[in-house]
């Protein structure tokens, strides 16, 4: 289990405290619901407002140029000669980068981008948090010319710099920072300020390292990975995939992730099966590029957290996803029904001797093809580069939220204190009857 | 606190189990998300489609013909001459007579009815079950003819028919009820089926009796009663509202409902307050039209649960609420600030002796008028009749529950076995912090 509960009574309420909650008519923040200014339907369709904050330079150029600083890099005369470097986790920076496109050109947009916050309904905080977690090379770049490690930078204390300058903003206060929205993709970025966000709109890969109580499907949206091998140009197709099932990556990882190597085990002497140990770098991810557009089938099982960029990899490479990774959370799930392009396997079946293989060689090439046709029909919302894609999705995913936010946000505001025995959650539960069912 | 624990660990999964799950490709009944068919925008703007069950007779239909003869009422010759009685649940007959309306009547609606369960994505089942919950009288009529009470009526059973019938659809199957539109608003009605339509989108009045596995704010809709009063047609102003407090109802009620006797006694003998115990009657029906409508506030005290009709008759009165119910879930609260509308006091603030109507003189004229302006603002909402009210705001409500319906069926489907230590919710928790420091 992955998560931690989410029911330590955090309520230490003093119980016949007595508060009077004559709220104030004034200063009330919430758009009002004018019945004059045309139809409800008309509000529904019209577009979210969201206000991006201009965050003081170190949040945003300022990681790319500490980033690059601590590999040698040189100084560059302006922040748009800045490359944000590619990796997984370069959601922050296509976000970014997508609200700095004039709106005219963001038509089809669920949100426009606001310049005054007075006019938004929701806060976009462009702090690039899965960046700053990797600032710092694991082994410290030294400076030619002086001997000394250049990298000073700290995430922990950027993480906390920007609360403490969030906190301060009048926009942030109004609702407590539930319509503010925060990427985290990496499981690792803003955990130092997570309990600081939790009330935000997290955009994060999984849950795998978030508490009941700090992220939900309910309020928070998860993201795909950017996928880090190429896109399979080609049609449909099974004659060119030789091989049954692929998988490239670290056999040994923490937590849910060792199942790895138990995979290995069942695995590594079947035929037609390739399985490698292999770490990050140019040449495995040419490697693994081959394997997967040569593959039927691609294994996914949970790595540290249930959720990998391998799984991207795959549905663009038309390799169909074996998803052995028990408590995995899958992006834009409401709109992709991934029973279509991948398959499931619970971790306990997986690892028994041959089960794995026999039940791959079982599938015919007809649905594999079916399979491969349903990926290609949704490829491009993991696909951020494209316009119609990912960016666009995830815009849509956080307008979605906006709803709930309001009513909680004013909720909140006129609640009176109550006694609580346990916190005043609203929640929709897994339905775990359908469990049992499917075979 | 008037809600049940949800975390009683129903989960009781046999640890190892091991399931294989490998979804089938075909039977998936969840829309294709079909990248062909225009972009992301046109598909979010479009309406709901609801599929109206045409059930038996005998859940429509046949439950205003059971009230009217346990009334000694005639039958009449055709379903179309039979009246719904009006009663303070009337939303079921209000949301059934909508979608029994031609589609080029409901342009302005978010949901569009079609008559193919196929091209369906909610499922609305419009059992009258809050009618049926009063078909029969507290003392049975008898029949004329025969002196035998002809009141043969069952709730309890009619409840269970409907749920034996429901449970053999095949659309019912396909999602677990998830994408069942339930009406319930009277806080008794379903109770004796309320666990298996409980995946569904409750459509209540509070959750006074529901736990928190049955509803939710994430899953439900809250709505108003039908007011029972008639609407205040003047202006705003408070010249002709002599009376500060305004409050006819009964003095005696179980459970959070016993603040009224403690306000009882510390309000009926202020000047200027009129507190009276009555029972719902016509002439009483008159007399505190007469009082909401000459008065600037009007209480709101909590009675069996924490909603009650009155909050709606004094919103169309143009009388101030001041609410004492600790526990209240407010209609629509992510288009209404309901703050702006009205005043909240906490219950052990509220029985204070003195401490209320100091409170309540101490709020100026000017005050009293702008809360008035803002309700006629938002009275419309209020309005089951009214074109553009609530009937309208209902289904709007409904349609935005559609995201997360699907994700958590696409969800259900594909979900593993696991060894779960508590329920998989997804939950979204009111802000504790905001609750101190108002005032």
């Amino acid at each position: 289990m992955p998560r931690k509960s989410f029911l330590k009574p955090t309520l230490t309420l003093a119980g016949l405290l007595s508060l009077f909650a004559l709220y104030s008519l004034f200063h009330t923040p919430t758009p009002n619901p004018n019945p004059n200014t045309g139809t409800i339907h008309l509000e529904e369709n019209k577009k979210v407002n969201i206000y991006m904050y201009d965050l003081p330079r170190r949040f945003t150029y300022g990681v790319i140029e500490s980033y690059a600083a601590a590999r040698g890099g040189q100084a560059v005369s302006k922040d748009e000669l800045l490359k944000y470097p590619g990796h997984q986790h370069s959601a922050e920076w296509y976000l970014f980068s997508d609200l700095n496109r004039p709106n005219e050109e963001r038509v089809d947009s669920a949100v426009t981008r606001v310049m005054d916050p007075e006019d938004a309904e929701l806060y976009y905080v462009p702090f690039f948090s899965s960046l700053s977690l990797v600032v710092n090379p694991i082994r410290p770049a030294v400076n030619a010319s002086s001997d000394k490690p250049t990298s000073v930078y700290s995430d922990d204390q950027t993480q906390e710099a920007l609360m403490d300058w969030l906190e301060e903003q009048v926009f942030w206060k109004r609702n407590n920072g539930r319509d503010h929205v925060f990427i985290c993709q990496d499981p690792n970025a803003l955990y130092k300020v997570i309990d600081r966000v939790k009330n935000g709109v997290l955009l994060v890969s999984d849950f795998g390292r978030l508490a009941r109580n700090q992220a939900s499907l309910v309020k928070d949206v998860i993201l795909p990975y950017s996928h880090r091998i190429n896109t399979y140009k080609g049609d449909i197709g099974i004659v060119n995939r030789k091989s049954l099932l692929f998988f490239m990556g670290n056999r040994y990882r923490k937590e849910g992730g060792k199942i790895r190597d138990l995979l290995f085990q069942v695995l590594e002497n079947e035929r037609d099966v390739i399985i490698k140990h292999g770490a990050q770098s140019r040449e495995s991810r040419r490697m693994a590029t081959q394997g997967m557009h040569s593959s039927r089938f691609c294994l996914h099982p949970a790595g540290d957290t249930p959720s990998a960029c391998r799984l991207f990899d795959a549905l663009v490479s038309l390799c169909v996803p074996v998803i052995v990774s028990d408590s995995i959370e899958l992006p834009f799930e409401d709109v992709i029904d991934y029973r279509k392009i991948s398959i499931f396997v619970d971790s306990s079946t997986a690892i028994k001797p041959g089960k794995l293989v026999k039940l791959l060689r079982g599938v015919s090439s007809e649905r594999i093809l079916e399979f491969q046709k349903e990926l290609k029909k949704v490829k491009r919302y993991f696909e951020y580069e494209d316009p119609n894609g990912t960016v666009k999705e995830i815009w849509r995913q956080v307008s979605m939220k906006l709803p709930l936010i309001k009513l909680m946000s004013n909720r909140d505001k006129r609640m009176v204190l109550r006694d609580l025995t346990e916190p005043d959650c609203s929640c929709l539960c897994s339905n775990q009857t359908g469990v049992h069912t499917i075979l």
